[in-house]
């Protein structure tokens, strides 16, 4: 049960832990010492050579974690795939844990990490939570780097005729920022370069960040580099990072942070931590490396996506697949009952109070989820991260509601048991998987138009009744077209917490049209970025940062990370 | 002798070097593998506890290398230090180096690594030259974590008061980009910030960066970083980082960060390799945490400065020498026949060619760098970097006036013949310390007026007639003295290729002014930086920058980097 406030704190907790060294871990899923690179005693990445060598093995089995759309209450995705993933090896199944690395934006914005909690965490959490192995901080300067090359370019001429109105690519930062959302740079004069109008994205929601997650090798990712389109000349014609000829400066860059990590849960279940693209602006998959890696090394292989189903369940269902020939052989729906309560309408304060009207309402928004998997083809369990408050009542009536809907639910309590708290869940899983009525399908193909991809996200996973496209949205649909580009999947950008594109909207909307803003071809990524609504590729920080909280003491303990 | 063009490049002889484990480098200075972290197989930080245990040993004694002012002819400071680390080895004195670490703006911007060349170099030079240990990338993401939360406080109601007009913390980028030097931020309207002036600059001219190499612990560094002044309210009261109760998230930020790095050369001689300030736009010295943990680890520890000695060795000399306690029992001036020649007017394209007037000629900037050592009260020895094309004559010539000068000089062969190419620099460098006429001395007190420390450095260091302070600069000055900061060293921002402000003026020009156009308190640091002539805190790229040639294979195999 997630009793928090009366307990430790995620920190004490993972702080508490006794660590094996990763080099235990490694041996524990048959690598050797020459197949990792350590970071610290905790950390390691996979070598090329390591992963060449799994090539020839059977691949395991992929359990797909997601949710209902986040509300402030909580939902525990995280939690409960490390849970999961415990549970699974608590039963004699080999398995291993695929999560994103966290951004430090939200890190130091809103309280939150993403290892986990309570004894189902991901550890060293601190370093974790922090710069980790220098992945993003890689991503980062790749971006720049290539900002740079641009600018300078037509600083020296612009032999390539980039109109510098037409420059697409943004700088980006690991940090939550909005000032640096829409900028002018350039400025002071013909020495300081050509001014321009630029912005910032958060670095996870980077094209680079995109390519890196989806890259099946070295060679594949220099490749997607090579394609990414940074700017249109002044005939519009576009420019791609080979016409300025640095795509392996580039790819020098990325060549240790392409590395998939490895590091263990508090009991000790070997995890690989890999690329951390947010959700709602991103495709919310951690790498194919991890994943592919995971299922090479172990029998079954827990992953999450972000946020809810609608964003990156969708996206690793429509994306991830396509790219690295992955197929979840089941999906984990994760909620609880506090936040299903605010989908139905119960304010946050109220949320300790027993209201089966709320939760009844609510669970509408956990039916349109389940229905998405259904449409994909895959079987699933209901997972119920309890929390202490929730009442005897309030479980019965779920479990009744489930039992209608002829749905397989599991209750857990890996926050304050690990692994026992999610063995009832594992169970469920296995069964499911075990069944085997996997009939995974896409929702569109690839060679449907733009607006029929669009349409049938919209209506298959949101349950909206249709788009309004804006009129730069229209026009850069012609674009797309006109460059031969639309045979690409969509990957939609969307607040997270609500399945319509306005965020206030909770519980299951109906009769809603999703408003895109802009299309952004991402030929490297290999997807089209549909905009909707006001969602923001680069994020703002709240009146109180978590900064704020944040210290280490002079021996290196952390302190604030939550 | 260096004569790349003919022989094979730095990057194949590194690669084809044969390293040992770090843990093996580690045990060769008596560190067990419980007192480093590991990143990777050839590379490792010290950790805090492994430090704390070394405080009770003695002290070895600091070798100080500098060079003339840079020419583009090529000096090979940073080859003569590891060349001269190994010689020390070679010779059976127990020898550590500490250098700093390369930023990646100008690796991917001019060639020229900082890793040393040839058979003296510090490895994997690939990893030192990109991404290291991550020690650079935490230093931009506290840089600019602490701008985001500037505006964001600005952005939530400006509580303290805070003119953006008078915000002089400025972000951080690790590139050389022009283009970021003057932009202007917060623009699209209210919800995207507070618009206001801003600008970049390359983050191994950030004030952290300084903290990072200045601070003696982490408790120290989070003092440091509390007192930094990042703004100044609408009544002209500095806002220092400790107003934003944000030093302690700063601090955690850094955590790892402040471990010295610790690496080998190819002869497998210790090395740390921690901090990266540049010497023209920031104090040039690697940290003080590496420089003492050297000592104490080793009997003699082989340190550089950047650039000439009328930069970095000043600032190791005024600056690092005060905020650590550590001296320099013996310094070495590195010069090149070739870069002399370029001093006294020869032409780049000439170099080849004989040319004892011009070598006479030139032999002044050397002279005037040697005095500048004597006025420190140090003993010094000249080393010649020996280039294949040196003549006998010029060889005999540059003997003849050293001996006429009473100089001590020995010439190198360390780029092609590694340490056993720097013995007799060695045996010259190990009998000045013996003859221990150390008589060092700072060229200014710390509570001199602002104006005398500056003509302190202009005079007796450039050789330079006088100081013309800009009306903004004398403003500053006021402002500084009415906060009572005066009292802080001079950490001068001036062109590395003149010993006067203007980059043309090579040899020992004299009669000049140093135009000191601004006076910024950076208090975190501990100094006053003085901005002279047109010198700027963010480069540009060149017209065909080194990234062109940079390449990775599918092994992960490095290309391009020099």
């Amino acid at each position: 049960m997630e009793t928090k406030p009366l307990m430790k704190s995620d920190i004490q907790i993972a702080q508490e832990a006794v660590l094996k060294p990763i080099s235990a871990i490694a041996e524990s899923v048959g690598l050797t010492l020459d197949d990792i690179e350590q970071y610290g005693k905790y950390k390691a990445k996979l070598s090329y050579e390591a992963i060449d060598k799994l090539a020839v093995k059977q691949d395991g089995k992929v359990i797909l974690v997601t949710s209902i759309n986040p509300t402030p209450a909580g939902e525990g995705k995280s939690t409960v795939t490390v849970g999961l993933g415990d549970a699974l090896n608590q039963l004699g199944k080999r398995t291993m844990i695929a999560m994103r690395e966290p951004s430090l934006g939200p890190t130091m914005g809103i309280k939150g990490g993403a290892t986990g909690g309570g004894y189902s965490q991901v550890l060293p959490m601190e370093d974790i939570n922090l710069h980790f192995t220098g992945d993003i901080h890689a991503i980062t300067s790749a971006n720049n780097a290539l900002s740079a090359l641009i600018d300078n370019h037509i600083h020296q001429g612009n032999s390539l005729n980039i109109d510098a109105r037409r420059i697409v690519w943004k700088r980006a930062l690991d940090l939550n920022d909005r000032a640096l959302r829409k900028v002018v740079i350039g400025l002071g004069g013909p020495v300081q370069g050509v001014p321009r109008e630029d912005g910032f994205d958060i670095t996870v929601a980077s094209e680079i960040m995109a390519v890196l997650c989806l890259s099946n090798d070295l060679e594949d990712l220099k490749s997607r580099l090579a394609k990414m389109v940074v700017a249109y000349t002044y005939d519009k014609e576009p420019v791609k990072v080979e016409d300025l000829g640095v795509e392996g400066a580039l790819a020098l860059l990325l060549k240790d942070a392409l590395k998939p990590n490895l590091v263990q849960t508090i009991e000790h279940s070997p995890a690989l931590i890999h690329g951390g693209p947010f959700a709602n602006i991103a495709h919310g998959c951690n790498s194919i490396a991890a994943t592919k890696t995971a299922a090479k090394l172990a029998d079954f292989v827990v992953t999450e996506s972000g946020f809810g189903a609608d964003l990156g369940a969708e996206k690793f269902l429509n994306i991830k697949t396509r790219a690295s020939g992955i197929q979840p052989s089941a999906v984990v729906v994760v909620a609880t009952i506090r936040a299903l309560k605010m989908h139905g309408g119960a304010p946050k304060a109220n949320l300790h109070l027993e209201d089966l009207q709320a939760l009844e309402k609510g669970l509408e928004n956990l039916k349109k989820h389940t229905e998405t998997i259904e449409k994909f083809g895959l079987p699933f369990v209901v997972a119920i991260n309890r929390f202490a408050l929730d009442t005897d009542l309030e479980l019965k009536f779920l479990a009744e509601w489930c039992e209608k809907q002829g749905m397989e639910v599991a209750l857990t309590e890996v926050w304050e048991h690990g692994g026992k708290g999610g063995i009832q869940l594992a169970q469920a899983v296995l069964s499911q998987i075990e069944k085997n009525e996997n009939n995974f399908n896409y929702l569109y193909e690839l060679t449907d138009t733009i607006e029929e991809k669009v349409n049938s996200i919209v209506k298959n996973v949101y349950g909206g009744s249709g788009i309004e496209f804006s009129s730069k949205a229209l026009r850069q649909m012609h674009e797309i077209e006109k460059n031969g580009w639309s045979g690409l999947p969509i990957c939609m950008a969307k607040t997270q917490y609500s399945l319509s594109d306005n965020p206030g909207l909770l519980g299951r909307p109906s009769n809603f049209k999703i408003q895109v803003r802009e299309l952004q071809p991402k030929l490297g990524a290999g997807f089209i970025v549909a905009l909707t609504g006001d969602v923001m590729t680069m994020p703002g920080l709240p009146k109180k940062p978590a900064a704020l909280e944040m210290d280490v003491d002079n021996t290196g303990k952390a302190a604030g990370l939550f």
